[in-house]
C-alpha cells in the first residue's frame, strides 16, 4: 500500500438530498406504518415487495413526467452492460409485476408495498433524493367500488392514525369530467393538435391551491412570471375557454350530491363529462353507504392531478390543519396522499388495457404531520435500564443482573465502556435509561443493589429548584436485596408509565 | 409521439438475481425480522436507517474484497458529476455515520440496521445482487464485555425464532491467535514482505468448511485445482508452517476452557496469540456467568473469517441441522450470520483507532433455513372474508356488510371483479378466503346471509373423498339473520383457529 493511499481520508458526509434515521424516528415511523399496515391489511390488501432496481426501459413511460422520460432517474450499467435504474415510485414495478404475472394472479389485485424510491433531482427543502411512499393499488377492477373503498381505506388510516375528522379530509374528483369540459372547448383528449394545450391546462389547473384562481387563468391564457421573474408561457386559451375551465374548478358545495348536481349543469350535453359525474354519484352511493359523510371524504373539481394517465375518478388526502413555518406564515399542512384510477397500467407490457386504481402516501410529509399534531409517541422506544461497571472485576456479576432483567422482557444493558461513574450518569442520561443499577461497595457488602430512578428524576427536577438536591434525593433511588433486583426494576418502571 | 415509440413494447421481466417478495414471503419474513428485533432492542440497540446511496469514496475501504475496491458496487453520478453507491454492505455506512457525528453519539454506542444491500455481481443460485442484511455493532467498546454479548444476543435470536438448542451454533474464535501463530512461522501481520502470503492463508484456512484439510493444505502450500481443472495458486508456505497453522486451526474440545488450555499450548511463548487467548477466557466467563453453555456458545479455532479488517474475537452463527439438497445430498445447512471486533472503522476518515464489534444476518438464508425447520407460520396472514356480488344494484348493500366485518377487525373485502358466482368462488379459493359471504334472491327474501366456510370446506375436503359431495356438505355453509352476520362470522373464524 502506498504512503499516498493510507493518508487519504474521505470526509464522512452523506450526499445533499439523502439523510440518517436516528432511533426515535426509525422507531415512532415504524409505529406509523404499522397502523396504515393493518388498515391496509383489513381491507384484504396483500404486501409485495419488488427489488429496488428494474430494467431502465421498464420504468419508462411511469414517470410522472412523460415529457422527460429518463431524466429524474438513476441508472447505471451493470457488467452484463443491461441499463438498470432504481425505481422512481412503486406503480412502474407493480406494472411490470402484474404484467409478468397476470395469468397466477387473484384477481382482483389488491396489493400494498411500502419502501423508498430515488429521485436523480436537485434537493430543496423537503425535497429528498430518497423518500418512502406507501402505495395501495387494486389491478383489475372496473367498477367504482375500487375507487370508493380506496377513499374510504385512506380514511380510516388517517383516523387510525389519531388524526381528527374536520383536521383532514380525502378529495375526489373524476377526470372524466375535466376531459369533457377540455371536449366543450375544442381540446380534446384525443386530438394530436391541442395535445400540448391540453397538458398545459393540465398542469396549470393542478396548480390551484399553490397560485390561486389569478395564477391559474394565467396560465391557462398567455402565461405567467413568477415572483423571481420567470416567465412560464401559458396553455393560451381563449377567454370563452379559460372562464368554461374556472367555472368547472371553482364548483364547491359540502354535500357531495350538490356537487354532482353542480357539474352536471356544467358538463350538460357532453357525454364523457356525464359519465365522470355518473361515476362520482356511484362513489357517493358506496360512500354513504359505508357511512362516510363529507365530512370525511368530499367532492372537489379544482382536485385534477397533473399526472396525464389517469383515466377516471382522482383522489387527494389533505390534511386541513394549519402550522406555521419557520418565517412565521400561517398555512395549511396540505397533500399527503393522492391517487386516482389509470388503465394504461400492463398495455404498455402486454397491448391489453387493465383497469387499476390506486393512492401513494408520502410517508415523511405524514410523519411530519403527525408530529406536528402531538400524535407521535415521544416514548416510542424507551431507553434501557443501565447496569454500571463499578469494579472491572465484577462484570460478570453485572453481567448477571442483566442477564436476568432481560429474561423478564426488561430492556437492558451492562454499560461496555471504560469510564468511571461520572461518564456512566452521563451516558444513561444520554441514552434517557430510565434507571441505573448500582453494586457499589457497600452494595456488596450487604448483599443489595441501588436502584436510581432516572425517569422520576427527570419529572421530579421539574419540582426541585436544586439540581443537587433531587439528585440525592431519596424519592429517586432506593437499595434492595439483590434477589429483588428484577421485581423492583418491574415496578419502578411500572410507576414510571402510570405517571407519565 | 411517434408510430414507432407508440408500439414499442419492453417485455415485462426483472433483472437476473433479483426477485419480487410475495404475500406469504413478506409477511413470514416481517415477523422473522420482528423477533430479532425485539431481542436486539431488549439489549439495547438502537436503530439506524440509513440511505441506501452514499459517496463512492465514503464506501472506498470497507469492501469485503480490499483488493478489487470498487468492484461489485453499483456507482452512478448524479446531476452534480458526483459519484453516488449503492451501499455495498451496512458496516460502511455505520462507520461514515459513526464518523460524522461521533461527538454527539452516546457511547459505546449499540445500533442496530437491517435493509437491504446490492452487490454488482454475476448472480448464481442463491447468490443474489440485492438481498437483506440484519446487523449489530457495538462501537467505542473495548472490551470483551461487548463481544460476550453479541455472541449471547445471536444465541438469544436463534432460540426467540425456535431454532432448538443443538440445531444451532454460535463459533467464536480470536484472530490474534492466528495472528500470533502467523508470527511464530515468520509471516506477521506488520511485514509487508509476507503480506500477500498471510493473506492467502487467511483466506484458505476460511475456505475449511467446504474443502476440509486437504484443501486447505494444499492452498497453504503451492495451490489446489479445483473440480473445474482451474489451478488457485497457494500461500507457499513450507511443510513446517503449514502444520503448525494447521495444527491451530484442528483443535477441538467441547469445553470452551478445554480449547483455550489448548491454545495456550500452540502459541506458548507468542504475545499476540496469548493476548487472543486471554481475550477468549474473559468471553468464557461472561457467557458463564449469563448462563451460556458451550452448547449453545463454542469455541471453534478453525473460524477465521476471511475479511482482512478483523483485528480480535470473531464469530459465525452456524446451523447444524442437515438438510437435503436437489441433488439429494445431505448437508449440514451452514451460516447464517457472522461478525467480529474491528478496530479501522472510523480511522479511515478520521485517523483515530475506534474499538467496535458486530455481527450480521443473513436474511434470506435464515429464512429459507426456518421453512427447512417448519418455523414459518403458513397462516401468517390470513385471507380475507369475501363478500360475494350477486346483484349489481345492491353493490352498496354488501359494501356495508364488508364495513360491518372490517369494524369487528375481520379482515374482509367486497368482490371488485365483473365475474360470476363461478369466478368469484374460484377468486375466494386463490386469496385462500376462510369464509365467503353471500346473499342470494333467497336470502334477501328472508332477511337472512349464507357464510360458506371454506377453510372448514377445506379441512373437510381431506376426509371426503368426493369433492362435490363436500361443496355442498350443510357442515361447511349456514344461514342467519343478516343481523348475525359479524357475530356468525366472528365465532366460526374463531372455530377455524382452534381447529389449526
Amino acid at each position: 500500500m502506498s504512503k499516498k493511499q493510507k493518508t487519504f481520508r474521505p470526509k464522512a458526509r452523506l450526499p445533499r438530498g439523502l439523510h440518517d434515521e436516528k432511533a426515535f424516528e426509525v422507531v415512532a415511523q415504524r409505529q406509523m406504518l404499522e397502523q396504515i399496515r393493518q388498515v391496509y391489511e383489513l381491507y384484504g390488501f396483500e404486501p409485495l415487495e419488488t427489488s429496488a432496481l428494474e430494467y431502465a426501459d421498464v420504468l419508462g413511460k411511469f414517470l410522472p413526467d412523460q415529457d422527460r422520460p429518463n431524466e429524474g432517474v438513476f441508472s447505471f450499467q451493470d457488467d452484463d452492460d443491461q441499463w438498470l435504474s432504481l425505481r422512481y415510485d412503486l406503480t412502474a414495478p407493480l406494472a411490470r409485476y402484474v404484467a409478468q404475472n397476470y395469468d397466477g394472479l387473484a384477481k382482483p389485485f389488491r396489493r400494498y408495498q411500502v419502501g423508498p424510491v430515488w429521485r436523480n433531482e436537485k434537493p430543496g427543502p423537503g425535497r429528498y433524493r430518497q423518500f418512502i411512499q406507501f402505495d395501495a393499488d387494486t389491478v383489475a377492477a372496473p367498477g367504482m367500488s375500487a375507487d370508493a373503498e380506496l377513499c374510504a381505506m385512506l380514511s380510516d388510516a388517517m383516523e387510525a392514525l389519531g388524526i381528527p375528522r374536520g383536521s383532514y379530509e380525502v378529495r375526489v374528483n373524476n377526470r372524466k369530467i375535466l376531459d369533457g369540459v377540455f371536449e366543450q372547448i375544442g381540446i380534446a383528449l384525443d386530438d394530436p393538435d391541442t395535445n400540448n394545450q391540453r397538458l398545459t391546462a393540465l398542469r396549470a389547473i393542478d396548480k390551484l391551491d399553490r397560485l390561486g384562481v389569478n395564477g391559474v387563468r394565467a396560465l391557462l391564457g398567455k402565461g405567467r412570471k413568477d415572483e423571481s421573474g420567470d416567465f412560464t408561457k401559458g396553455a393560451e386559451l381563449s377567454e370563452d375557454q379559460i372562464e368554461k375551465v374556472m367555472s368547472f374548478v371553482s364548483v364547491t358545495a359540502e354535500a357531495r350530491l350538490d356537487v354532482c348536481n353542480a357539474l352536471d349543469d356544467i358538463v350538460a350535453g357532453n357525454e364523457t363529462g356525464k359519465s365522470g359525474v355518473t361515476e362520482l354519484r356511484e362513489i357517493d352511493a358506496l360512500l354513504t353507504a359505508g357511512g362516510y359523510g363529507s365530512d370525511q371524504i368530499r367532492f372537489d373539481p379544482s382536485i385534477v392531478r397533473g399526472l396525464e394517465y389517469y383515466t377516471g375518478p382522482v383522489y387527494e388526502v389533505e390534511l386541513t390543519f394549519e402550522t406555521t413555518d419557520e418565517g412565521g406564515e400561517v398555512s395549511r399542512f396540505g397533500s399527503v396522499g393522492s391517487g386516482g384510477r389509470y388503465d394504461g397500467l400492463v398495455e404498455r407490457f402486454k397491448g391489453v388495457r387493465i383497469p387499476a386504481t390506486g393512492c401513494s402516501i408520502g410517508v415523511s410529509r405524514l410523519f411530519a404531520a403527525l408530529q406536528a399534531l402531538g400524535k407521535v409517541d415521544d416514548q416510542a422506544l424507551r431507553g434501557p435500564v443501565v447496569v454500571l461497571v463499578m469494579d472491572q472485576a465484577r462484570v460478570s456479576e453485572y453481567q448477571k443482573m442483566v442477564q436476568e432483567l432481560r429474561q423478564a422482557g426488561i430492556r437492558s444493558e451492562l454499560y461496555l465502556g471504560g469510564s468511571g461513574m461520572k461518564a456512566q450518569m452521563k451516558y444513561a442520561d444520554k441514552r434517557q435509561a430510565p434507571i441505573v443499577v448500582i453494586e457499589g461497595e457497600d452494595e456488596l457488602a450487604n448483599d443489595t443493589v441501588t436502584l436510581k430512578d432516572l425517569a422520576l428524576g427527570a419529572k421530579l427536577s421539574g419540582e426541585i429548584s436544586d439540581n443537587k438536591e433531587w439528585r440525592e434525593s431519596q424519592a429517586t433511588q432506593v437499595s434492595v436485596p439483590r434477589s429483588d433486583l428484577v421485581s423492583r426494576a418491574q415496578s419502578m418502571l411500572d410507576d414510571d408509565e402510570v405517571g407519565e
